[in-house]
């Protein structure tokens, strides 16, 4: 039975989900969640995730629910398939400690100043100056650590690419059409960084996926 | 060479990472950091933690900070010692979706409602009426999927005790103290799970070190 990810391509917590699934080349069914409609406070939707947020998955009898929940079972239930996620050899303890950073440290602002500067613009509501002003500063305080952090390694959790990378990569490229794209641009590390994992073809099949909604 | 934990016992991550290594029943050094002091934002703390925060962790070469990346290296490195954190057997998967849930649903409204009901009392500053209301509103909410989850199951991950539900206990002990207990008391099962991880032996040897203070 094929893997589920319930959900729409345009929720960056699916998004993450289905890059780690095209990284490891896996095969599975989005199973559209009409959220305008307010499908995901359903009673159907609620026994897949009781919070009522997207998404939710399914792979056999295992069901889960929280993006990076999901990313890591991936990660590790098919860790002999595509992308090594893990970078194995290397402590994963590193690995958790820069998804840990991304979870709690670039979210928080990083989500605040997308809800700002992109989707509020959406739903026609007017852009908070302080609230902007106030997390561009949070995220470039962050992005200074980053930037002496990939000074050190090529990636966050060490050589290779993994989930430590890859859970950044949703709002990092709403973020890069916004005004604060020019924070990312003032560090170098930062913005090859940036470059390097969008530019990798397992994002660009969820990118394709988002262009086609 | 003996772990050691860089914090104050006051906090409450650093309390987390304490619950750990109690529950395994490892030895550690709590190396005090003078937080009033700001020395968790001087260079030789930065080098532990570049984001300046308590607590930071060592054991041996390895050098880690953010305490749910921590009590995660805790509970896998040493597997066979103290607790089993990760209820073996089950799916892992299960034990990292509450884990998550943790981190982004309670913790998000459990952490304003301490601060706000408790270390702003304590720094001599006004407690903020409405964001305590949107709070306990957020929490309720949290609390009765708590409720329904733990119909089903023992702990958060399972039938066994885990770091899904050690997570919880520093902020929720903190809780207990404030007029925030009664959303904790009115449903049976939250109450009778925060009674019994409450009352574990490890974590009453982490509030006698905050005693102590």
């Amino acid at each position: 039975m094929v893997m589920k990810v319930y959900g729409a391509v345009l929720s960056t917590a699916v998004q993450r989900v289905l890059a780690a699934l095209y990284e490891k080349d896996l095969e599975f069914e989005l199973v559209p969640v009409d959220m305008r409609a307010g499908e995901h406070k359903q009673e159907h939707f609620l026994a897949l995730n009781p919070f009522g947020q997207v998404p939710a998955f399914e792979d056999g009898d295992l069901q889960l629910f929280e993006s990076r929940a999901i990313t890591q079972y991936i990660a590790f239930a098919y860790k002999d398939k595509g992308t090594p996620l893990l970078c194995e050899g290397k402590p994963m303890a590193t690995v958790s400690v820069w998804m840990e950073v991304e979870a709690h440290q670039f979210d928080t602002a990083a989500s605040k100043l997308q809800w700002e500067l992109m989707f509020k613009s959406i739903f026609g509501m007017a852009t908070d100056a302080a609230v902007v002003e106030e997390n561009e500063a949070k995220l470039s305080k962050v992005l200074d650590v980053y930037e002496a952090r990939l000074s050190q390694s090529k990636y966050m959790g060490g050589d290779c690419f993994t989930l430590a990378d890859l859970h950044h990569l949703p709002v990092l490229t709403n973020l890069m059409g916004t005004t604060v794209k020019k924070l990312f641009d003032a560090r170098p590390k930062v913005s090859a960084w940036a470059a390097d994992i969008m530019a990798r073809p397992a994002w660009a099949k969820v990118l394709a996926m988002k262009n086609q909604q």
